[in-house]
């Protein structure tokens, strides 16, 4: 072990403990024990992850936490610590690091474990303290993203069962919600890397195919995972192959129709295949939630045993066969009778999956890894039983709870919680919609909202706390959203129905023909438009413009700034002759104001030029125009004057702005944050038809690149796509000759 | 009645009858009776349908239906027939048709009947021969659509007993299948236009607000109606009105997973409202189709009613208010206890509805009037009781049956069926894409196919037969289809997806990040491509080349011809490391071949200049690349010597041949079938970046045009549309500065 004589703590570099130190002035680092590791699993850069734990009556800070770059210094310094909170204060403020006492938080069972294979030699006594350290290390990697760590903690014991019992990656392991695979991601190889979480070059928030063997397939945006684990096991029995597959879902992603596309043909073409559905009891039945939540007791779990038990499940194949044999009356009934011993057992839910051909099992109690094993284990077993579906039953704050009870101390806890409450974010363009909307509701009672997606803008819980009855959340039902407010709008109301860019892709054949065709006034409001961060290219709403701006009937606008937003809420609530749809873009807003006043009705195709100048003119599309501002004050400083235009809408297209711009220009350059297809075309479309391009102008199209961004800060991902002021202006100058300066700009 | 005055047969001109001709030389046609018809319901413009029997023993000719327009001659004499039916004999070398004596087949109730209204004076028992009328009426408009005529027929009691207990157009009535909505078109006041259906200014083969006010909502692609019908019952509730929401959906659109958002939404939202399942058991359980056909007796429909009835209801209600309130405990029992005892009573299935928060009742005879009505009533009766689903079991076999012993004629029933054999069509690009499949699968045992979308391509029964096992068929479930393929490739073969363009929008979420940013080869063969004729805008696939060729990874491609088709498919099974897709139209193929030999793979990325000439450059793509050609023909009529080149692909771009194009000739235009955004955008965004378009060339784009084209047929919709051959040319024309050519030309 090479690199680790390097470190002079005598820990191993790969060695991923975590760490607390508290404050004792003098004292070096404390690490003294040390857990050997295997060598197969040895990586060639590692980290650990520790906490400082400040004394609160010293200085009154929380609980902070960080990653030690071991290798990169010999010594641990101040300098290596970054910053994963986002607490004000800067860290080299802090006292220095040699005044700390790391006391140590072993993670022995963890140590033992960097690939699947591992959890095979513990028994299923030590896998229980496996997942307390894994809670631990998830707590504090995840500190700054309270709900996605509840989601993740809560699916510990369950993914540690999962690999314990199959062997990936032979088996398949599919997942379909991305905050719920980083106990997996921990246990397969990638401990060392989850710091880098969702960082620019780090580890994916989601499972990813380009990531790791043990991601047989991305999560899409949730309910992939049974169409895609039904085609691994249909082209395994094809193949004459032997891999288990099994997917794992949950109750959100129970909400999209494709769930029952894929369970109904999973029952039809009858391969075998475990699809795990992670009940946390949060929306599987809305309308029974005041009553449903079947208490998980011992009854409960012996009887998902006794149901999964070979010999009951061979019985019920057997009078199956039988039945089928005697006759059709017969056969109905035995399915009948079967269906009810189960349903008697089962919770409220489990005839559902019977229906669409899928065997039910459970429910069992998603905390306690022995009887996930057990049930698990049979359902490994078993060979030609078809579909089975598992429901296990996990509590999100129970797991919180006993992570509470269990490594993380009060104040860690208490910390979290602060992060989580933390106010005093920056305005976003989301608050802003979320006051406009009320402004405009508060004037016209016929306007109603519907939200849709996998989570609701927080902002927006202030128009549904002020008209309960005028807002519709209907979760990760992209389609039946925009067919939902088709209907509202028929029904005499004024919907606006609010889609993050992305979600709104799954909802696209509704747009067409259960809006656009019908020319129905539906009012969508894109949310998550271009690019999106740390979520990647998963989130990113590339393709928006590209895809509305060519129906018929739909008008397609884009606000520059937090003013052209509320402007277009009530523009929007004006037009009540066919569909509108404007989009923004996630985070903080341009300007500084800290209300909204009311909005200003826009007049339909009409643009508006920002700035005059007459060497170039940029013509930006919603908040890129921002970034042709900044570009123009690059370029000004080179003597270069421009004419900066916001062109507001896509379509119908500002024809008298964009021919106004041909005339007092010989240079044109579009820029947008939307894929090629969009703004940019429909301005090449019109100036050549109307002989603009003939000759008259030269004209560049800046867009999002042809490939996928990766998870980064918005910034570098801007800078990955070529969309900042600098690229703009780099642009401008080559247009006009000025090679030289626009290679000295990008320098 | 003046326009009756007119008419020398003593018949009203809006007298919608069914007549029967027999030969019988030397009479007058034989119009004795007459019923006489409401004054509010008569139009200014009718005409009525007349079946011309020839006697099969004289020529030996099937029967022949066709259309009388009574206004336009006070004397029916041959030349006002049109011939529907597909024959091929004109109609003029028939006799005389002074030589037929014909036999009246009378409407009595139908003529009666113009809006739902007239439906309130007939009794119960009158309404069974009115069905008898309207099956047989529609049996002479549909005569050349056997497969629409099934599913119209089989729901004609139905939409009687709907529009005899609900009070349309006040209460809104929605249709998710435009077949189902014939008897409804009739019974709504477009009875006179039937015989228009799907042609040019005709009615729609769909429901359409545009073209009735009894048409609340257009049906989409199925699915639609219970997220619309949700939409219009929460507004009513919002505004404090009173009319009734009622949809029918049936086991085809219950495949797509959105009718599970909806119905979920439903339950949850719990507004009144009723949905009709029309299951002419078909698909809804395809697993257990052997054993599951429940028969229907005295006893369902009895218990049915039982159901139904507002007592038994009430006691439900008030027991869940009654548990709800004694605790969560109870209320489950008690909900699980009720579930039982209906689903005691109902078929497989009923749970599921339950489930989805929806009260179930059934299953009811659908054909059975007296039953329905009794059952509708009780149901439109009952307020405060949330959504309610109404079974319905309708047998299409059952009803063509019905039909046999009822009004048609042996001979009539022979020649429909000998209709639908009609095996002489001429071959299309689905039967080369049928057979070239079928030999690339021959060479290469890991492709197999996935079919989605309404109803599969005849063709591909071809494959189906050849590789029963390599070929999938999952119905209107797109969304799952297109994972399922991600899977089938991650799992190792290799999957040709099929989906008409259309329904491809509905899986657009699909392709873009289980496919695309995954880049996992999956093959898309994108049918009915660009305008589909009669079935209108609704199944036009004008969009597919813009959503597909924005995505960074996917390759995107059509076929100029059937050569070029089967070579695609080579090259497609060729592809294994990234998404592909390749479109195209329905209809006749370009050539007379009628094998198809072994496709060679493209180059990827190339297209091919096919004739070379000096003036002008038409850059063609798909199907287009003929309609260049046919410009190229009238221009060189014209001494304009014309560059035709096929792209083949829109993405990656043939930038060479672009260039080469650019560098030969000072004009270009680009062709193609689809909307803006597409083809022509990437061409522009090339020529821009490359400095092609700064005065070099002058470029003109030809898409689909920025709106929806109506059914017609394929040659009137393209001419609507303006890209034929003669558009083609005009453009180039007046791009040559040769405007008066252009319009002489257009002529």
């Amino acid at each position: 072990m090479a690199c680790a004589r390097q470190n002079p703590f005598g820990v191993s570099s790969h060695f991923h403990g975590k760490y607390r130190a508290s404050v004792s002035k003098g004292n070096n680092l404390g690490i003294s024990k040390f857990y050997p590791f295997s060598a197969s699993s040895i990586k060639s850069k590692d980290c650990f992850l520790c906490t400082l734990q400040y004394d609160s009556n010293w200085n009154g800070f929380p609980a902070q936490k960080t990653w030690v770059d071991v290798e990169k210094s010999s010594r641990v310094n101040s300098s290596n610590f970054t910053l994963l909170g986002s607490f004000g204060r800067i860290f080299h403020s802090l006292p220095d690091l040699g005044d700390f006492f790391w006391e140590k938080a072993p993670t022995p069972f963890l140590d033992m474990v960097e690939y699947p294979i591992h959890l095979k030699n513990l028994t299923v006594k030590e896998l229980r303290p496996l997942a307390d350290e894994i809670r631990s290390e998830l707590s504090f990697v995840m500190s700054n993203r309270q709900k996605a760590l509840k989601a993740s903690l809560a699916v510990v014991e369950l993914t540690i069962a999962i690999h314990h019992v199959f062997n990936a990656p032979m088996d398949k392991i599919l997942w379909d919600a991305g905050e719920e695979t980083y106990a997996h991601k921990i246990l397969t190889g990638r401990r060392s890397r989850m710091h880098t979480l969702k960082q620019k070059n780090g580890i994916s928030g989601f499972t990813s195919r380009f990531e790791s063997e043990y991601d047989p397939f991305g999560p899409g945006h949730g309910c992939s995972s049974i169409s895609a684990g039904l085609g691994m096991a249909v082209a395994r029995d094809i193949k004459g192959s032997r891999e288990r597959v099994v997917t794992v879902i949950n109750n959100m992603t129970m909400t999209p129709g494709q769930v029952y596309e894929a369970m109904r043909n999973a029952g039809y073409l009858d391969p075998n295949m475990v699809v795990i559905l992670n009940d946390s009891r949060h929306s599987l039945h809305p309308k029974f939630e005041e009553g449903s939540k079947t208490p998980i007791n011992a009854l409960s779990s012996t009887l998902s045993k006794l149901q999964s038990s070979k010999s009951f499940r061979k019985f019920r194949e057997a009078a199956k066969g039988v039945t089928k044999r005697i006759g059709k009356g017969m056969h109905e009934l035995a399915a009948k009778v079967d269906e009810y011993a189960r349903g008697m057992i089962g919770p409220l839910g489990a005839t559902l999956f019977e229906e669409l051909g899928m065997y039910y099992i459970g429910p069992v109690d998603g905390h306690n890894i022995e009887d996930l094993i057990t049930v698990l284990k049979e359902v490994a077993s078993l060979d030609s039983m078809g579909p089975v579906l598992v429901h296990v039953i996990t509590e999100e704050d129970e797991a919180m709870e006993d992570n509470k009870k269990g490594d993380i101390s009060d104040k860690d806890q208490q910390s979290l919680s602060n992060l989580s409450s933390f106010n005093d974010h920056p305005r976003t363009y989301s608050d802003c919609l979320a006051e406009a909307l009320v402004m405009e509701a508060q004037k016209d009672k016929e306007i109603v909202i519907v939200n849709a997606g996998m989570r609701m803008e927080p902002s927006l819980q202030l128009f549904q706390e002020k008209f309960p009855d005028r807002f519709f959340d209907v979760g990760m039902a992209e389609q039946h959203a925009v067919t939902f407010s088709a209907g509202l709008s028929c029904g005499g109301l004024k919907p606006f129905c609010i889609v993050p860019s992305t979600f709104l892709q799954r909802a696209y054949d509704q747009v067409v023909h259960d809006v656009d065709q019908q020319r129905i006034p539906v009012r969508f409001i894109i949310t998550s438009a271009g690019l999106v961060g740390s979520d990647g290219p998963l989130q990113s709403g590339a393709f928006d413009i590209t895809f509305m701006s060519c129906l018929p009937n739909m008008i397609v606008m884009a606000p520059s700034d937090e003013d052209e937003l509320v402007n277009m809420v009530a523009t929007a609530a004006k037009i009540n002759d066919r569909p509108v749809c404007f989009r923004y873009p996630r985070g903080a807003l341009v300007g500084m104001k800290s209300f909204v006043s009311y909005g200003e009705p826009i007049e339909i195709g009409k643009g508006q030029v920002l700035v005059e100048g007459k060497d170039v003119a940029l013509l930006g599309y919603g908040s890129m125009v921002q970034n042709c501002l900044k570009a123009r004050s690059l370029l000004s400083k080179l003597g270069i004057e421009v004419t900066v235009a916001d062109a507001r809408f896509c379509k119908p297209l500002d024809i008298g702005l964009v021919r106004q711009l041909c005339e007092n220009h010989s240079f044109l350059v579009t820029v947008e944050e939307g894929s090629i297809g969009g703004f940019a075309s429909h301005v090449a479309q019109f100036m050549s038809l109307d002989g603009q391009l003939d000759g008259r102008i030269k004209w560049r199209p800046i867009t999002l690149p042809d490939n996928y961004i990766e998870h980064a800060s918005p910034k570098e991902q801007l800078d990955d796509a070529g969309l900042t002021g600098h690229h703009i202006a780099a642009t401008a100058l080559s247009l006009l000759g000025l090679n030289r300066e626009a290679l000295q700009l990008m320098r």
